[in-house]
């Protein structure tokens, strides 16, 4: 059986700078039609950033929308869908640390909210970190920036001190390595 | 320094059944204003199902917005942000499989998109799986269900075939246990 809904019809309802709102009428697989509530946005770049003396590289922000500050791995939005995520994750690291990388390593591509969002965030792994980015931050933008030992990040993740969903999938998948 | 804005003005955009969508206009920490693009959203709850040979329940869900099949852990929206998340996701591992629990852990609470939603998912550990739900899916909701063992969920995630970040993390919580 094949599972998928096609579009039949798409209500624009906001336009905005993160994200694009319509309803669009789909067909089921069964033949019936439902309203699928969607937001589009550009997509969003992470990184996964251990410095020389394996501590992780985390930055706390306040998120309006969840009214916390939250720990967050430096991550960012792409410019367009045409930006090349790979350009953008070597952009936020060097734009909220104070660190750049010789390389990047994808480790995951994944929908963070695949129900009404079509984001893609790709996570990559920092591959030679060092010291000596120009941190330049949007203007609205107000990060500290942190760093944790393995045991740290262990107690951290253990405690409910972390909230975002990319960053536990990093912090886990540096944890698990070796 | 604090990091935290603060409310001046909220604009409603959009009031829908899975998102509802406004542009807030908020203080800075250094006083200036800013807009912030906001969608409210009940929340959800997924699972972590193991069944007694030692395998992971996952479901293939067409995902309209991004046009793909996931796979996902079972999962499901809350009714409203009063509803128990316990209760939810117990709901949902029966109306998706053919499992219930005895009981559920909380694993992780977090947010998949913290830059412009406030959905909050909670991440429980299914104990003492059972077959013998009366699996009831919503009218438009179209689901296969499929169990991996360890190796196999390794080699999916390794293969860039887990495009859902709460299934990842629910994932490799699972491989890094024991």
């Amino acid at each position: 059986m094949t599972l998928v809904e096609t579009k039949i019809d798409s209500k624009p309802i906001y336009n905005g700078n993160i994200i694009t709102v319509s309803v669009d009428t789909v067909m089921l697989p069964n033949g019936d039609k439902a309203e699928r509530e969607v937001a589009r946005h550009n997509g969003g770049v992470c990184v996964l950033a251990v410095t020389a003396e394996n501590k992780v590289v985390l930055v706390k922000q306040f998120r309006y929308v969840t009214g916390e500050e939250l720990f967050e791995i430096p991550a960012g939005k792409r410019d367009s869908k045409d930006e090349d995520p790979y350009s953008g994750a070597m952009r936020e690291l060097e734009e909220e640390t104070p660190y750049f990388a010789e390389r990047l390593e994808l480790l995951y591509r994944f929908y963070p909210a695949p129900g009404f969002c079509d984001e893609e965030l790709h996570l990559y792994q920092a591959i030679g970190l060092q010291l000596g980015s120009t941190r330049e931050l949007d203007d609205d933008e107000f990060i500290e920036v942190y760093e944790f030992t393995k045991e740290e990040v262990l107690e951290l993740l253990n405690n409910d001190k972390i909230h975002d969903g990319k960053t536990i999938i990093a912090l886990q998948y540096w944890l698990n390595k070796e």
